[in-house]
Protein backbone atom coordinates (compact mmCIF):
# COMPACT_ATOMS: atom_id res chain seq x y z
CA UNK A 1 0.00 0.00 0.00
CA UNK A 2 1.21 3.36 -0.99
CA UNK A 3 -0.06 6.70 0.79
CA UNK A 4 0.96 10.15 -0.31
CA UNK A 5 0.13 12.98 1.76
CA UNK A 6 0.01 16.48 0.46
CA UNK A 7 0.31 18.72 3.03
CA UNK A 8 0.77 22.33 3.65
CA UNK A 9 2.99 24.46 6.26
CA UNK A 10 3.48 22.82 10.13
CA UNK A 11 0.67 25.02 11.10
CA UNK A 12 -1.79 24.01 8.28
CA UNK A 13 -4.70 21.84 9.33
CA UNK A 14 -2.86 18.88 7.04
CA UNK A 15 -0.39 18.70 10.44
CA UNK A 16 -3.69 16.56 12.24
CA UNK A 17 -3.14 14.12 8.96
CA UNK A 18 0.66 13.84 9.45
CA UNK A 19 0.90 13.03 13.04
CA UNK A 20 -1.85 10.47 12.86
CA UNK A 21 -0.03 8.73 10.50
CA UNK A 22 2.46 8.69 12.32
CA UNK A 23 0.93 7.40 15.59
CA UNK A 24 -0.44 4.60 13.39
CA UNK A 25 3.00 4.19 12.17
CA UNK A 26 2.42 3.83 8.73
CA UNK A 27 4.45 4.18 5.62
CA UNK A 28 3.93 7.40 3.31
CA UNK A 29 5.73 9.43 0.85
CA UNK A 30 5.51 13.49 2.42
CA UNK A 31 4.99 16.22 -0.44
CA UNK A 32 4.87 19.21 1.41
CA UNK A 33 3.20 22.51 -0.94
CA UNK A 34 5.05 25.37 -1.22
CA UNK A 35 2.17 27.90 -0.04
CA UNK A 36 4.76 31.11 -0.04
CA UNK A 37 4.60 29.74 -3.78
CA UNK A 38 0.90 29.00 -3.33
CA UNK A 39 1.51 26.30 -5.32
CA UNK A 40 -1.53 24.95 -3.97
CA UNK A 41 -3.21 26.91 -6.71
CA UNK A 42 -1.32 24.85 -9.28
CA UNK A 43 -2.25 23.36 -12.35
CA UNK A 44 -0.17 20.14 -10.97
CA UNK A 45 -1.64 20.19 -7.50
CA UNK A 46 -5.35 21.30 -9.25
CA UNK A 47 -5.47 18.02 -10.80
CA UNK A 48 -4.47 16.46 -7.60
CA UNK A 49 -6.98 18.01 -5.61
CA UNK A 50 -9.09 20.48 -7.61
CA UNK A 51 -10.48 22.20 -4.13
CA UNK A 52 -6.31 23.66 -4.31
CA UNK A 53 -6.18 23.05 -0.48
CA UNK A 54 -4.62 20.65 1.94
CA UNK A 55 -4.70 18.22 3.16
CA UNK A 56 -5.05 15.37 0.83
CA UNK A 57 -4.27 11.81 0.65
CA UNK A 58 -3.53 9.77 -2.17
CA UNK A 59 -4.08 5.97 -2.05
CA UNK A 60 -4.08 2.94 -4.27
CA UNK A 61 -7.74 3.25 -4.65
CA UNK A 62 -7.26 7.13 -5.51
CA UNK A 63 -7.18 10.50 -4.07
CA UNK A 64 -8.88 11.44 -0.80
CA UNK A 65 -9.38 14.88 0.59
CA UNK A 66 -10.75 16.58 4.15
CA UNK A 67 -9.45 16.36 7.54
CA UNK A 68 -12.09 14.09 9.17
CA UNK A 69 -12.53 11.48 6.08
CA UNK A 70 -8.66 11.22 5.92
CA UNK A 71 -8.49 10.69 9.58
CA UNK A 72 -11.12 8.00 9.63
CA UNK A 73 -9.89 6.51 6.36
CA UNK A 74 -6.43 6.09 7.97
CA UNK A 75 -7.45 4.63 11.54
CA UNK A 76 -9.51 1.81 9.69
CA UNK A 77 -6.28 1.11 8.18
CA UNK A 78 -5.09 -0.08 11.10
CA UNK A 79 -8.37 -0.79 13.56
CA UNK A 80 -5.85 -2.42 16.21
CA UNK A 81 -4.76 0.69 17.49
CA UNK A 82 -7.58 1.71 18.98
CA UNK A 83 -8.31 5.50 17.94
CA UNK A 84 -11.78 4.90 16.52
CA UNK A 85 -14.32 3.36 18.45
CA UNK A 86 -15.63 1.00 15.56
CA UNK A 87 -17.94 -1.36 17.63
CA UNK A 88 -20.01 1.28 19.36
CA UNK A 89 -22.27 3.82 17.01
CA UNK A 90 -23.16 5.89 19.54
CA UNK A 91 -19.02 6.68 20.43
CA UNK A 92 -18.54 6.61 16.64
CA UNK A 93 -21.36 9.45 15.93
CA UNK A 94 -20.25 11.56 18.87
CA UNK A 95 -16.47 11.47 17.24
CA UNK A 96 -17.96 12.23 13.93
CA UNK A 97 -20.12 15.26 15.06
CA UNK A 98 -17.04 16.46 17.25
CA UNK A 99 -14.79 16.11 14.00
CA UNK A 100 -17.66 17.66 11.68
CA UNK A 101 -17.83 20.68 13.99
CA UNK A 102 -14.03 21.80 13.98
CA UNK A 103 -14.41 21.19 10.41
CA UNK A 104 -17.65 23.33 9.97
CA UNK A 105 -17.14 25.74 12.72
CA UNK A 106 -13.98 26.09 14.29
CA UNK A 107 -11.98 25.96 11.31
CA UNK A 108 -14.10 28.32 9.44
CA UNK A 109 -14.10 30.79 12.15
CA UNK A 110 -10.03 30.64 12.32
CA UNK A 111 -10.31 31.55 8.48
CA UNK A 112 -11.51 34.67 8.88
CA UNK A 113 -8.72 36.14 9.98
CA UNK A 114 -6.04 34.83 6.80
CA UNK A 115 -8.81 33.96 4.29
CA UNK A 116 -11.03 36.32 4.56
CA UNK A 117 -10.81 36.77 0.52
CA UNK A 118 -12.96 33.57 0.60
CA UNK A 119 -15.88 35.58 1.44
CA UNK A 120 -15.31 39.06 0.21
CA UNK A 121 -13.25 40.52 -3.07
CA UNK A 122 -13.77 44.14 -0.46
CA UNK A 123 -9.64 44.80 1.41
CA UNK A 124 -11.99 46.59 4.02
CA UNK A 125 -14.41 43.97 4.35
CA UNK A 126 -11.55 41.49 4.66
CA UNK A 127 -9.63 43.67 7.24
CA UNK A 128 -12.92 43.95 9.03
CA UNK A 129 -13.23 39.78 8.99
CA UNK A 130 -10.60 39.55 11.30
CA UNK A 131 -11.89 41.81 14.51
CA UNK A 132 -14.32 39.14 15.36
CA UNK A 133 -11.94 36.35 15.04
CA UNK A 134 -10.70 35.90 18.78
CA UNK A 135 -14.59 36.15 20.73
CA UNK A 136 -15.43 33.40 17.28
CA UNK A 137 -12.20 31.16 18.22
CA UNK A 138 -12.67 31.56 22.49
CA UNK A 139 -16.49 31.11 22.17
CA UNK A 140 -15.75 27.48 20.09
CA UNK A 141 -12.92 26.82 22.71
CA UNK A 142 -14.95 27.67 25.61
CA UNK A 143 -18.15 25.04 24.21
CA UNK A 144 -15.26 22.09 24.06
CA UNK A 145 -13.86 23.06 27.74
CA UNK A 146 -17.59 22.87 28.25
CA UNK A 147 -18.64 19.83 27.03
CA UNK A 148 -15.78 18.01 26.32
CA UNK A 149 -13.00 16.21 28.21
CA UNK A 150 -14.21 13.56 30.17
CA UNK A 151 -10.80 12.53 30.35
CA UNK A 152 -7.32 13.69 29.13
CA UNK A 153 -8.58 13.17 25.69
CA UNK A 154 -10.94 15.22 24.23
CA UNK A 155 -13.74 12.34 23.25
CA UNK A 156 -12.99 10.84 27.59
CA UNK A 157 -10.13 8.56 28.24
CA UNK A 158 -8.81 7.38 25.55
CA UNK A 159 -6.96 8.83 22.88
CA UNK A 160 -8.78 8.92 19.40
CA UNK A 161 -8.21 10.57 15.80
CA UNK A 162 -10.02 13.36 17.10
CA UNK A 163 -6.93 14.13 19.22
CA UNK A 164 -4.47 15.42 16.41
CA UNK A 165 -6.85 17.28 14.79
CA UNK A 166 -7.65 19.43 17.97
CA UNK A 167 -4.06 19.74 18.78
CA UNK A 168 -3.88 20.93 14.95
CA UNK A 169 -6.61 23.74 16.06
CA UNK A 170 -5.05 24.29 19.41
CA UNK A 171 -1.91 25.42 17.99
CA UNK A 172 -3.40 28.43 15.86
CA UNK A 173 -4.43 29.54 19.89
CA UNK A 174 -2.21 32.44 20.21
CA UNK A 175 -2.20 34.43 16.29
CA UNK A 176 -6.07 33.89 16.34
CA UNK A 177 -5.91 36.39 19.60
CA UNK A 178 -7.02 33.52 22.13
CA UNK A 179 -5.15 33.34 25.40
CA UNK A 180 -4.36 29.58 26.70
CA UNK A 181 -4.53 30.45 30.18
CA UNK A 182 -8.29 30.40 29.75
CA UNK A 183 -8.58 27.09 28.82
CA UNK A 184 -6.79 24.79 31.33
CA UNK A 185 -8.01 21.54 29.96
CA UNK A 186 -7.19 22.30 25.88
CA UNK A 187 -3.42 23.71 27.10
CA UNK A 188 -2.87 20.59 29.43
CA UNK A 189 -4.18 18.68 25.86
CA UNK A 190 -1.81 20.52 23.94
CA UNK A 191 1.16 19.79 25.28
CA UNK A 192 -0.06 16.28 26.11
CA UNK A 193 -0.06 16.01 22.10
CA UNK A 194 2.57 17.89 21.78
CA UNK A 195 4.99 15.49 23.72
CA UNK A 196 4.11 12.71 22.25
CA UNK A 197 6.96 11.00 19.78
CA UNK A 198 4.69 10.32 16.56
CA UNK A 199 3.90 14.61 17.28
CA UNK A 200 7.66 15.25 16.97
CA UNK A 201 8.33 12.96 13.97
CA UNK A 202 5.80 14.94 12.26
CA UNK A 203 6.71 18.33 13.16
CA UNK A 204 10.36 16.96 12.53
CA UNK A 205 9.21 16.86 8.70
CA UNK A 206 9.14 20.36 8.49
CA UNK A 207 12.23 21.62 9.83
CA UNK B 1 -35.45 2.67 20.79
CA UNK B 2 -36.30 6.39 20.60
CA UNK B 3 -35.23 9.45 18.63
CA UNK B 4 -35.97 12.85 18.69
CA UNK B 5 -35.73 15.31 15.85
CA UNK B 6 -35.17 18.61 16.68
CA UNK B 7 -35.55 20.67 13.26
CA UNK B 8 -35.57 24.11 11.91
CA UNK B 9 -37.83 25.27 8.98
CA UNK B 10 -38.00 22.92 6.23
CA UNK B 11 -35.15 25.05 3.79
CA UNK B 12 -32.93 24.31 6.92
CA UNK B 13 -30.57 21.78 7.08
CA UNK B 14 -32.22 19.56 9.28
CA UNK B 15 -34.44 18.77 6.70
CA UNK B 16 -31.55 16.03 5.24
CA UNK B 17 -31.93 14.17 8.56
CA UNK B 18 -35.67 14.34 8.34
CA UNK B 19 -35.82 12.74 4.93
CA UNK B 20 -33.48 10.20 6.67
CA UNK B 21 -35.62 8.86 9.13
CA UNK B 22 -38.60 9.11 6.68
CA UNK B 23 -35.83 6.97 4.28
CA UNK B 24 -35.03 4.25 6.66
CA UNK B 25 -38.94 4.22 7.77
CA UNK B 26 -38.00 4.46 11.62
CA UNK B 27 -40.09 5.43 14.19
CA UNK B 28 -38.95 9.27 15.90
CA UNK B 29 -40.41 12.05 17.25
CA UNK B 30 -40.41 15.57 15.52
CA UNK B 31 -39.96 18.70 17.29
CA UNK B 32 -39.67 21.89 15.22
CA UNK B 33 -38.23 24.71 16.84
CA UNK B 34 -39.75 28.40 16.11
CA UNK B 35 -36.87 29.89 14.49
CA UNK B 36 -39.10 33.19 13.59
CA UNK B 37 -39.32 33.55 17.89
CA UNK B 38 -35.38 32.46 17.46
CA UNK B 39 -36.29 28.88 20.13
CA UNK B 40 -32.96 27.66 18.97
CA UNK B 41 -31.43 30.13 21.21
CA UNK B 42 -34.17 29.66 24.82
CA UNK B 43 -32.60 28.12 27.49
CA UNK B 44 -35.04 25.35 27.02
CA UNK B 45 -32.90 24.36 23.67
CA UNK B 46 -29.59 25.26 24.90
CA UNK B 47 -29.87 22.61 27.37
CA UNK B 48 -30.50 20.21 24.63
CA UNK B 49 -27.81 21.48 22.11
CA UNK B 50 -25.48 24.08 23.43
CA UNK B 51 -24.78 25.41 19.76
CA UNK B 52 -28.34 26.47 19.87
CA UNK B 53 -28.96 25.36 16.11
CA UNK B 54 -30.47 22.58 14.26
CA UNK B 55 -30.36 19.38 14.00
CA UNK B 56 -30.13 17.83 16.54
CA UNK B 57 -30.76 14.43 17.43
CA UNK B 58 -31.85 12.73 20.96
CA UNK B 59 -30.90 8.90 21.49
CA UNK B 60 -31.49 6.94 23.98
CA UNK B 61 -26.97 7.38 24.68
CA UNK B 62 -27.53 11.01 24.68
CA UNK B 63 -27.93 14.11 21.67
CA UNK B 64 -26.04 13.89 17.94
CA UNK B 65 -25.33 17.14 16.51
CA UNK B 66 -23.93 18.09 13.43
CA UNK B 67 -25.71 16.64 9.82
CA UNK B 68 -22.43 14.23 8.78
CA UNK B 69 -22.65 12.20 12.22
CA UNK B 70 -26.60 12.37 12.54
CA UNK B 71 -26.92 10.87 9.17
CA UNK B 72 -23.78 8.56 9.58
CA UNK B 73 -25.55 7.22 13.14
CA UNK B 74 -29.19 6.64 11.52
CA UNK B 75 -27.70 4.82 8.72
CA UNK B 76 -25.73 3.02 11.27
CA UNK B 77 -29.24 1.58 12.76
CA UNK B 78 -30.50 -0.10 9.56
CA UNK B 79 -27.37 -1.27 7.19
CA UNK B 80 -29.75 -3.25 5.75
CA UNK B 81 -31.23 -0.42 3.65
CA UNK B 82 -27.62 0.14 2.01
CA UNK B 83 -27.29 3.75 2.45
CA UNK B 84 -23.73 3.70 3.71
CA UNK B 85 -21.18 1.36 1.91
CA UNK B 86 -20.04 -0.13 5.43
CA UNK B 87 -17.47 -2.95 3.86
CA UNK B 88 -15.38 -0.89 1.43
CA UNK B 89 -13.68 1.58 3.29
CA UNK B 90 -12.30 3.90 0.62
CA UNK B 91 -16.28 4.46 -0.94
CA UNK B 92 -16.95 5.31 2.79
CA UNK B 93 -14.03 8.12 3.45
CA UNK B 94 -15.18 9.05 -0.19
CA UNK B 95 -18.54 9.64 0.96
CA UNK B 96 -17.57 11.02 4.47
CA UNK B 97 -15.36 13.06 3.01
CA UNK B 98 -17.93 14.67 0.28
CA UNK B 99 -19.56 15.11 3.79
CA UNK B 100 -17.51 17.16 4.95
CA UNK B 101 -16.95 19.66 1.98
CA UNK B 102 -20.48 19.93 2.65
CA UNK B 103 -20.61 20.68 5.98
CA UNK B 104 -16.99 22.85 5.54
CA UNK B 105 -17.21 24.31 2.58
CA UNK B 106 -20.64 24.94 1.11
CA UNK B 107 -22.96 25.46 3.83
CA UNK B 108 -20.65 28.17 5.16
CA UNK B 109 -20.34 29.76 1.88
CA UNK B 110 -24.22 29.93 1.93
CA UNK B 111 -24.51 31.27 5.43
CA UNK B 112 -22.72 34.28 4.51
CA UNK B 113 -26.04 35.20 3.09
CA UNK B 114 -28.53 35.15 6.21
CA UNK B 115 -26.35 34.29 9.13
CA UNK B 116 -23.07 36.98 8.53
CA UNK B 117 -23.50 38.56 12.11
CA UNK B 118 -21.63 34.70 12.80
CA UNK B 119 -18.72 36.81 11.88
CA UNK B 120 -18.97 40.31 12.02
CA UNK B 121 -20.93 42.84 14.15
CA UNK B 122 -20.65 45.41 12.12
CA UNK B 123 -23.97 45.61 9.93
CA UNK B 124 -22.37 47.30 6.64
CA UNK B 125 -19.87 44.00 6.73
CA UNK B 126 -22.77 41.69 6.88
CA UNK B 127 -24.43 43.76 4.20
CA UNK B 128 -21.10 43.16 1.87
CA UNK B 129 -20.79 39.38 2.69
CA UNK B 130 -24.07 38.68 1.10
CA UNK B 131 -22.09 39.82 -2.48
CA UNK B 132 -20.17 36.75 -2.67
CA UNK B 133 -22.59 34.23 -2.00
CA UNK B 134 -23.80 33.61 -5.36
CA UNK B 135 -20.32 32.96 -7.27
CA UNK B 136 -18.81 30.73 -4.04
CA UNK B 137 -22.36 28.94 -4.31
CA UNK B 138 -22.00 28.40 -7.98
CA UNK B 139 -18.15 27.00 -7.82
CA UNK B 140 -19.31 24.76 -4.99
CA UNK B 141 -21.86 23.75 -7.31
CA UNK B 142 -19.18 23.39 -10.25
CA UNK B 143 -17.37 21.51 -8.48
CA UNK B 144 -19.92 19.06 -7.32
CA UNK B 145 -21.19 18.66 -10.88
CA UNK B 146 -18.05 18.24 -12.12
CA UNK B 147 -16.19 15.51 -9.80
CA UNK B 148 -19.29 13.65 -8.76
CA UNK B 149 -22.24 11.80 -9.92
CA UNK B 150 -20.51 8.85 -12.13
CA UNK B 151 -24.33 7.68 -11.76
CA UNK B 152 -27.81 9.34 -10.73
CA UNK B 153 -26.64 9.28 -7.19
CA UNK B 154 -23.93 11.57 -5.85
CA UNK B 155 -21.73 9.71 -4.99
CA UNK B 156 -22.17 7.18 -8.11
CA UNK B 157 -24.99 4.33 -9.05
CA UNK B 158 -26.33 3.71 -5.45
CA UNK B 159 -28.38 6.07 -3.43
CA UNK B 160 -26.33 6.99 -0.18
CA UNK B 161 -26.97 9.12 3.04
CA UNK B 162 -25.37 12.05 1.49
CA UNK B 163 -28.56 12.68 -0.95
CA UNK B 164 -30.48 13.81 1.02
CA UNK B 165 -28.00 16.13 2.14
CA UNK B 166 -26.78 17.59 -1.00
CA UNK B 167 -30.55 17.96 -1.79
CA UNK B 168 -30.89 20.08 0.99
CA UNK B 169 -28.62 22.62 0.31
CA UNK B 170 -30.07 22.58 -3.70
CA UNK B 171 -32.76 23.57 -2.58
CA UNK B 172 -31.21 27.00 -1.45
CA UNK B 173 -29.98 27.58 -5.09
CA UNK B 174 -32.57 30.32 -6.36
CA UNK B 175 -32.39 32.24 -2.69
CA UNK B 176 -28.69 31.84 -3.13
CA UNK B 177 -28.77 33.70 -6.59
CA UNK B 178 -27.78 30.51 -8.59
CA UNK B 179 -29.39 29.54 -12.08
CA UNK B 180 -30.56 25.77 -11.41
CA UNK B 181 -30.32 25.33 -15.70
CA UNK B 182 -26.01 25.76 -15.22
CA UNK B 183 -26.40 22.78 -13.32
CA UNK B 184 -28.23 20.14 -15.06
CA UNK B 185 -26.65 16.91 -12.91
CA UNK B 186 -28.31 19.00 -9.64
CA UNK B 187 -31.04 20.03 -10.88
CA UNK B 188 -32.30 16.45 -12.07
CA UNK B 189 -30.84 15.29 -8.72
CA UNK B 190 -32.97 17.59 -7.07
CA UNK B 191 -35.94 16.15 -8.81
CA UNK B 192 -35.46 12.56 -8.11
CA UNK B 193 -35.03 13.11 -4.54
CA UNK B 194 -38.08 15.53 -4.37
CA UNK B 195 -39.87 12.82 -5.99
CA UNK B 196 -39.50 10.36 -3.88
CA UNK B 197 -42.11 9.14 -1.28
CA UNK B 198 -39.56 9.54 1.80
CA UNK B 199 -38.88 13.46 1.22
CA UNK B 200 -42.29 14.07 0.50
CA UNK B 201 -43.54 12.49 4.15
CA UNK B 202 -41.03 14.39 5.57
CA UNK B 203 -41.54 18.28 3.51
CA UNK B 204 -45.50 17.09 5.06
CA UNK B 205 -44.62 17.50 8.51
CA UNK B 206 -43.99 21.46 8.00
CA UNK B 207 -47.24 22.30 5.79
Amino acid sequence: MTLTLYAGDPNSISIASHILLEELALPYDFVRLNYAATEQRSSHYLAINPKGRVPALATEEGILTETPAILTYLATLKPEVGLLPVHHSFAYARLQSFMAYLCSTVHPAHAHRMRGNRWSDDPAVIEALKLKVPQNMADCFTLIETEYFGGDWVMGESMTIADPYLFAIEQWMESDGVDPQHFPKLAAHRSRVAARPATQRALARYS
